[in-house]
């Protein structure tokens, strides 16, 4: 059992690897001593560290909470990856800074006015036979309800859709098993019509419901005249989770506040929180959403503001929607990945309590019903559907499941604690400590029918002092969680430094399979051509009235044009293609003080627009480090004031350079084409063919070289006439050729040794 | 040497730790074959693993790059604390949001036009005699030229200052040792009138030039009124340093394109870059600041754009403006430690230069100048300039330097590495590959007279694939370096998930000692009382004309006002006060479809400000999770038609509970007072006092349960008049008020057993 290493062999191996004798490296012991690191601090680090160049093996989403945002990190090195702007405008990705993004953002706005955040809070992956299929993301905003639509091909958000009938949900971006659907649950009642009522006739004409989008996934985009939605009572509607399996076709949603209770506590009235949790139980939802599509396309719905709204009468009629007692006021309704129960949270009971889809389809055919509501919606007791109730601990919330089999992980808000439990025995297993408030949890894929174990993650609500202190405004605390033993494990503690997740999903690595270029000319908003796109030597200005086009390029270190000129008032849109191949090899754009950027990737389009409103000068550059001569990619837009003419004959002024100056720019290029042949002949000697990556970057060089040919042609035309300064600049340029073609083959050279690429010749 | 542990006994230990017998951990080496883990790998590990609870050593500060924003991370755990919002709106901070955000926001306006974002380059932390003081932070935007100024107490944007007469920045956020200025430098030259003139006119009439922002640190704020620029040719200025110890009182700003060249490859001529890099040198701005800081004062200024500026020939005819050749393009300048020695990096040479403060100085009072350029700056020649040039790789860009005396790293952008060397002998010492292209690089507190070592961390400008794909947009790789020993070891590769960090300063993180609350009432953004706060119980909505301002609180978990009635049109202000004073309470404040939100910390009072212009029923709700009955705080904004009467004699439906609901209610708090009871035991048995996070929770804790009276004499006075629904409710609200006592309590409880609180009875 006893196994034993020396210590000493791996202060050894290292001083051997770092060929140097006099350098003396702390063993691991030292370190755990200068660093107070317990054995079991060792186990974690080794269970999470990622070395360089290695690759996570599961890919987390997270809602970004207020931020309005999606955050994606790796598992298990709790490594941020991305910050995918949703929501928000965010200028680094140009989300809301070019022509494109902010059409999808103003897409998104309600009652006419554009609004700039949201409230993400449940991130959901799309689905094939209920498995993550890894292709698309969907999420929501809360605060102003809405729906939206990731490509996870390029991370970029395609689409926001505005929630017709709600002004609040807290249930949305749940999918159905083949992502038919991406339902929306209402929160906070209020009249679907979008019109005022007084808060007394809250129970006849505010309204609850759940929202069905459509979903074309070979559009990649919802499809609102497809989509519709059940009216439900104002019983604040919460979280929902499609039936799988043998469930499949139903959908569960939660509630809070079935007492339909208004609060008025600066009235002297019991505040919301004592009116809302004063009775034991709520309702959870039980709806038939096939049949309501089905019913749907019958023409049953009424029109509400133009969306098809199923009514509670109509779906109580044709025997599609149910209520269940539920322990009051819980958080989550999950299907279990055999599709046979429903766990649900109560947060102020101390059970989990988990229901059988089986009994509730008895007790529906059986017309077993124990009341109906105030709305007629019959309801099923809840000894007829319950299968068990299990006593996990203070304040259950969100359960999550594993690869092994019945085995489930419940939050527990209160406790601060995750509890491990059998759902198949009902009993408790284990429970761990967390830091602090846990709201909800993930395993991987662990809502999908064939959860992988491995990892859990704590979303903890506070972390008071698990982290340097950076204010009073705290970060998150995501505690990853080893679950692949008997015993939960504590791994590691990550702060969110930005937004509070509400919830997470967690996807195998390799079902991802992002892009890392655009077809030349592509406008990553619509997926189409954008009809700003031009090819090299294609660039062009023209002017229409008062409106002025830019189309131009991007490559390192030019942007065409290198100069705008307008005339004060002018509308002024800027279009630019990213001509490069290589992989990471982003421009990015900006006009000082006109507020507009873009982010162009390789071979995308992207197009800014504004009116030049006040004459002067203003710098535009490229605001990625995409060269050693990135400060030098930048142009003038020139704002003139109205009918401004040159005076005299001003040229530019000229340089003054010298033959020396042009035979010592030759010399220069002689020796640098020396060194470039030298990366080439590393290069062309391995297999770099094998490297994509590599083919793109080698793609690249050689457009820089093909270059070449050109400007010689011109600096020796200008040698022949003696014209010093145009023959040197000109030679310079050659130069500048070089040195990028050579920083791309230097790059290409230092990823083929990395990568152990093999001698071909 | 060589130290042998029993690599069984760590499974044992964990598994006794568990207290599972059953349980079969995985040893250290079962790991590491597992996950494919070197030795090394090992080791890296356990250098940068902060186990839960423990603290990061060094706390970096990271531009946001075109994000906009600052990036906060711990050093060698390199986990992103928090992204403080800077000169872009983020929602999850109310950043742009709320009133008082927005006002700094807008006062970073440039020519009326509100600017949303900026391009965030250099973070300076606020220097006493040369030293980091971690008191304040300065970051500036390049593509509009401003600098913002940031409160380390809290973390939060106090400032945003437009520069007058630049359009374009990049050698901004440096300050003066005791941080008397925060210097600022053009980079693309314009006219400084902020005219129009044509590029014909770029030598006479485009300037470059360097600004003086006055800081007033008892105000934390920089003073508009006092701060100056000194006009410079159109040289594209680059990073600034100031001069320290002997040097103190100069300034040293690099240049590129002294050439003064103007692309239009459109037009045929050659481009930026060409005519930018043609010459083999450019100039280090030298000036005497202190100097100049008194010609200000004596008048010596022209007012440009009301703005006081010392022109060029003052300059020179004064004696406190000299120009020094350095090679071409260079980034980095960089003064060291002891302020003797300056040190530059021409990015297309391959040496760094090193330059002599004393040799400058001895020049300038003898007089010894090789030419003027052609504005008449004394141009001192680099041979009586220059210490020595070392020879150090491709594309040298930055230089740090570490505690050990001589040792500066310098990035090498072209080669992928970092060079470390020794600035006494010129000796290159060591050289590590970095993935890839790195720009900046930072050692700890790298720039101030006392460099703390250790650390290095690279900013490499492309990951390419050293993480999960996300998309063509990747990540920008920090890869953090051990430098404690001879030889440089790579240990941590971190994704940067938003913005491109451009430079990164990072100080000891004892230095650090931010509040985590506020004075009750308090506007975080003035650091003043706010206008809006009110006290528990002094919640008031008032009326003038069509403007309705509410005065509320927030505490767990009621909004005070519940309900806020406005008729449509009218301009409503909502002033909210966080009432809590635990750590990490924090609450959030939407209203649907209005977009705003606000983040409020405990003490803090924020306003959020919007027209109700649509008639309607808005929900509004806490944004945190603030605890288990979160999704009950929340409210009703009621936009009512013009001249809209209640109908009839409606009121807010009865609940219908009974007198047995009643007695339930009271069974349940007699039993919770018993929870209650026992977890105070516990918290009073120890010596809690010693804790103040805990004492902050038990204030609140005490807080809750000291409301517990009046709702109990509510319940009383109504079941004594058989009023059960308001009996069963008032009863409810003594539940509530318990269960947050105890949600406190419990954490509190958890909090002090983590931290090994001491039996004091």
């Amino acid at each position: 059992m006893s196994t034993c290493i020396k210590l000493g062999a791996l202060t050894l191996a290292l001083g051997m690897g770092m060929g140097s004798a006099a350098w003396s490296a702390e063993s691991l012991q030292d370190v755990m001593k200068r660093r107070g690191l317990s054995q079991q601090d060792v186990l974690s680090a080794a269970k999470t560290y990622v070395p360089t160049g290695k690759r996570d093996e599961f890919v987390a989403f997270a809602s970004g909470g207020q931020s309005g945002q999606l955050i994606v990190y790796g598992v298990p090195s709790m490594r941020i990856l991305k910050y995918v702007a949703v929501f928000t405008p965010e200028p680094w990705q140009g989300y809301g800074y070019d022509e494109s993004s902010r059409a999808i953002l103003k897409a998104g706005a309600i009652n006419g006015k554009e609004i700039t955040w949201g409230d993400a809070h449940h991130p959901a992956i799309s689905e094939t036979q209920g498995k993550y299929d890894g292709q698309y993301l969907f999420i929501n905003d809360k605060a102003n309800p809405r729906i939206a639509v990731v490509d996870l091909r390029d991370f970029e958000t395609k689409q926001i859709v505005v929630n017709p009938v709600f002004k609040s949900e807290h249930g949305g971006g749940f999918v159905t098993p083949n992502t038919e659907y991406v339902m929306e649950a209402a929160q906070y009642a209020a009249p679907l019509e979008n019109e005022f009522q007084p808060l007394e006739a809250f129970n006849e004409k505010y309204r609850g419901g759940i929202t069905y989008w459509k979903f074309d996934r070979k559009q990649g985009r919802i499809v609102p005249a497809e989509s519709f939605s059940v009216e439900l009572p104002p019983y604040a509607q919460d979280v929902t989770d499609a039936g799988k399996g043998p469930s499949e076709g139903w959908s569960f949603t939660n509630s809070f506040c079935s007492e339909r209770y208004v609060g008025g506590i600066e009235k002297g009235r019991p505040p919301y929180e004592a009116g809302c949790s004063a009775k034991d139980t709520d309702y959870m939802h039980v709806i038939n959403w096939k049949k309501a599509a089905e019913l749907v396309k019958q023409g049953k719905a009424k029109k509400i503001n133009g969306h098809n709204v199923l009514m509670m009468d109509t779906a109580v009629k044709e025997g599609i929607l149910f209520l269940v007692p539920e322990p009051k006021s819980p958080h989550g309704v999950d299907v279990a990945p055999d599709g046979k129960l429903i766990i649900v949270s109560g947060k102020l009971d101390t059970h989990v309590s988990v229901f059988s889809f089986e009994k509730i389809m008895a007790a529906i055919k059986a017309g077993k019903f124990e009341s109906k509501d105030p709305y007629g919606i019959p309801v099923i007791s809840m000894k007829d559907a319950l299968q068990t109730q299990v006593q996990v601990g203070l304040g259950p919330l969100h359960t999550q499941f594993d690869a092994k089999k019945c085995v489930a992980y419940t939050s527990l808000y209160v406790d601060s604690q995750v509890a491990k439990w059998d759902y198949c025995t009902g009993k408790v297993l284990d429970k761990i400590s967390v830091h602090y408030n846990i709201g909800h949890l993930m395993t991987m894929e662990g809502d999908a029918v064939d959860p992988k174990g491995r990892y859990l993650v704590a979303l903890n609500k506070l972390s008071i002092d698990r982290f340097n202190p950076v204010g009073p405004l705290h970060p998150q605390n995501h505690q990853l969680i080893d679950i692949s033993g008997d015993k939960m494990q504590l791994l590691y503690d990550m702060p969110i430094p930005l937004g509070e997740p509400h919830n997470t999903v967690a996807i195998e690595a390799s079902k991802l399979r992002p892009g890392v270029r655009y077809k030349v000319g592509t406008d990553s908003r619509t997926d189409k051509p954008h009809p700003g796109a031009v090819r090299a030597g294609e660039e062009v200005t023209t002017r229409t009235g008062k409106k002025v086009e830019v189309k131009g390029t991007l490559i390192r270190s030019h942007i065409t044009p290198e100069t705008i000129e307008v005339e004060v008032g002018d509308e002024v849109t800027i279009n630019l293609t990213n001509l490069e191949r290589a992989e990471d090899e982003t421009h990015g754009f900006a006009v000082s003080g006109y507020n507009v950027h873009a982010s162009i990737e390789p071979g995308k389009t992207v197009a800014v627009k504004f009116v030049a409103d006040k004459e002067g000068v203003y710098p535009y550059y490229c605001t990625e480090f995409c060269s050693a001569l990135h400060l030098e990619m930048m142009g003038y837009l020139l704002v003139k004031p109205k009918n401004w003419k040159p005076q005299g004959t001003s040229a530019i002024a000229k340089a003054n350079y010298t033959e020396a100056n042009y035979r010592t720019r030759l010399k220069t290029v002689a020796e640098t084409q020396a060194v470039i042949d030298s990366v080439v002949g590393y290069i062309t000697s391995v297999n770099y063919k094998d490297f994509p990556d590599v083919v793109s970057m080698v793609e690249d060089a050689t457009d820089q070289l093909n270059k070449i040919p050109d400007a010689k042609a011109r600096h020796e035309a200008a040698a022949a006439k003696k014209d010093w300064d145009q023959a040197t600049l000109w030679a310079e340029q050659v130069w500048q050729y070089q040195v990028k073609a050579a920083d791309i083959g230097l790059r290409a050279k230092t990823y083929l040794e990395q990568h152990n690429a093999k001698k071909t010749r």
